[in-house]
């Protein structure tokens, strides 16, 4: 029996899993987190408008259901691929086939000052560090007697003006507004700050215009702060400097700005491209490497004369193509090269109100917003987990409520 | 208007709160921690049962609905009575009466190397680190080659036969049995062992001798298997050592034998009782300190020759004595003094299985395991935490299923 081993149990690897899983492989599956991350409502967790368990799925629970595979809870540090074995930092792992996707990191683009002070959202224990941090700033700001130290303890800079930037900062400021504002009567939390930095002339790159420009509107009109061709350059614990030297004082920075490919593309021994992603064949492969597939943020493939974008789609469907390559393989036949077949894009910026575009269509408003949640409740894993989610929706629908607003630790004071 | 200081958002605490919000007094509740913890759920926390956000509920989500009252998140750190100000990691607060219920921690009593090798139960975190260390035990017997330290990985050993002990060794083997034997097919799960250790000769002390015999003979039916007249003496990390020399390889330890009021006590400046409890008037004041009231696990109250027991009825009953001791006394009146109406007591074993006493009935099986879910439900606070910890009980009844599976912090190997 031919064994496959799995790196990353992300968007890209599970598909695969699913592929194989019963088609006679011995699949092992290798992450250093028992769970799958449902990335994509991270920000709901950093807002507390989720718990963490709801958007996270055990690994063995999958696997349960999937005949022949098995789960390693172990972090890939190498390979070894002329002797065919994965290399773990606990025992190697050999295998006759090798999917790797172990994602992305944020790319601070050599911003040390920044990358020091920013939060960001690709962990789960991001979510819950940067809700205490955010309470945190809002318990202090309470107690504090300077009015321009207690306004600083309110700004909330974030840079980026992707769907993550969009995304967090309408619900950050839908937080702050309908739920902290009852919570703390004794501050005017209409002085809090949440200010959103985007280095381009407009948000939302990938979508048509028409929504780029409701999108800005909207946000702007829930009372976020939009800043076009502005770059964030320096930070400190207090402040933010811009590229034009203008200095934001706030306690609070967040950045998705950018992301690179996980630094274990390194280990895979090939050129790397534009943020350490690796170029692979048309049908996913390392060059040279014909039994290693590459998929998700680390690959870098290009189609119609431009690499494809770092989203959870594009790993969907290479995890899902890497695993009918392999079936394909073993029968003695081919598949055509890959191709990326983009569905649309959708981004959600406060209740009732979302952006999305596909099938030639654009939708914006409170449609936008139900394809949003039902897009998202498909697409989460576990029965229960959607349920727990849709009932934080609602309730946060009906009640314009968020209950999980608990600092779970405590910072140190600074 | 006057001020009472509530220090303290534990059972004693809120009601306390409760009581006197509204009546013209400024409130100022204080806590370490920005959230009441529903503590008799913490087990499930542990056990993969339930999120940790739903058995916590935020001290500012009820403090808006009660009004006169404010939230002050610091950790009280001692007392000036004479200037009537409580002390705190920030500013002082000035109080016209104060109501300390910092409840309890750990008692260990003295045994270092247990205290330094074993879990608790007395905060949030708790029940999640206790979780991840269950649940990478087992990962990590997955791939342990030696049978001796595989079985090591998975005995669980429990120290204190009340109703915390009870419930966790019962909600541990079910996880064991029932889930994870699905999760981890490669292991013999069979081969898990949950020891729970009692120093006297019966379980649960506080119940009628037929529902200890029940508990004891459901416990052992279920795998449990339970030392009677057994004291842990001494602990490393792969080994737990009992009284008369045995010793059981185990990699975990858990400690529920004991709690002792909290250091916060000895802050009071009274001499201290037993497990370090604070003697106080029957209407529950500090000796010569008449607008100090000290409620919960830390007041030591004798009642028919016998201390109050320190569990969470006794708590509730006295904060809300407290506040409405504040009350007469502002009408120039003052209230009989404080007694506690024991209402029952009730432990639940595991699926369908609980014991209850109370009203004179005692009730074992399905009926008490209903009692107990209904009355648990009832005591937690916050609507939507109580539809989410329903749900996960439904759940886990219909599928046998505890998603909470997840491994959110990794341990250091040893």
């Amino acid at each position: 029996m031919k064994r496959v081993v799995i790196a990353g149990m992300g968007f890209g690897g599970i598909r695969t899993a699913r592929v194989l899983a019963g088609k006679g492989f011995d699949v092992v599956l290798v992450d250093r987190n028992n769970y799958h991350l449902f990335q994509p409502l991270l920000y709901q967790v950093a807002t507390a408008g989720l718990e963490q368990e709801s958007i996270a799925y055990p690994v063995r629970a999958m696997a349960r259901h999937w005949p022949g595979t098995r789960f390693h809870l172990a972090e890939v540090t190498g390979f070894d691929f002329d002797g065919r074995r994965v290399l773990t930092d606990n025992d190697p792992i050999p295998f006759d086939y090798l999917v790797v996707g172990a994602g992305s990191v944020t790319n601070y683009f050599g911003l040390e000052s920044v990358e020091r002070q920013a939060f960001d959202l690709k962990e789960l224990v991001d979510g819950e560090r940067l809700r205490n941090h955010i309470l945190t700033a809002f318990e202090r700001a309470v107690i504090e007697p300077d009015p321009a130290r207690r306004r600083a303890l309110m700004t909330f800079v974030i840079v980026g003006g992707g769907p993550t930037g969009v995304e967090f900062s309408g619900a950050l400021v839908e937080l702050v507004r309908y739920v902290l504002a009852k919570d703390y009567p004794e501050l005017s939390v209409q002085a809090a700050r949440v200010v959103l930095v985007e280095a381009f002339d407009r948000l939302l790159a990938a979508m048509p215009e028409e929504l780029q420009v409701y999108t800005l509107e909207k946000l702007r009109g829930m009372g976020v702060e939009v800043l076009l061709n502005a770059r964030v350059v320096d930070a400190g614990p207090e402040r933010v400097t811009l590229h034009d030297g203008a200095v934001i004082p706030a306690h609070t920075l967040f950045w998705s700005a950018g992301v690179k490919a996980a630094p274990l593309a390194a280990a895979l021994g090939a050129p790397q491209k534009a943020g350490g992603r690796i170029p692979v064949e048309p049908d996913l492969t390392l060059p040279g490497r014909p039994e290693v597939f590459v998929v998700g943020d680390m690959a870098w493939l290009e189609q119609d004369g431009a690499p494809l974008p770092m989203v959870a789609p594009v790993a969907m469907q290479m995890g899902t193509y890497a695993g009918e390559a392999i079936l394909a393989r073993e029968r003695g036949e081919s598949l055509a090269p890959f191709r990326y077949r983009d569905k649309g894009n959708m981004a959600t910026i406060g209740r009732s109100a979302a952006v999305a575009s596909a099938f030639g269509m654009n939708l914006r408003g409170y449609a936008a917003w139900v394809a949003w949640l039902l897009l998202h409740l498909y697409y989460l894993i576990g029965f229960r987990n959607r349920i727990v989610v849709m009932l934080n929706w609602i309730w946060y629908y009906w009640f314009h409520e968020r209950q999980v607003r608990l600092i779970t630790e405590r910072e140190r004071a600074e």
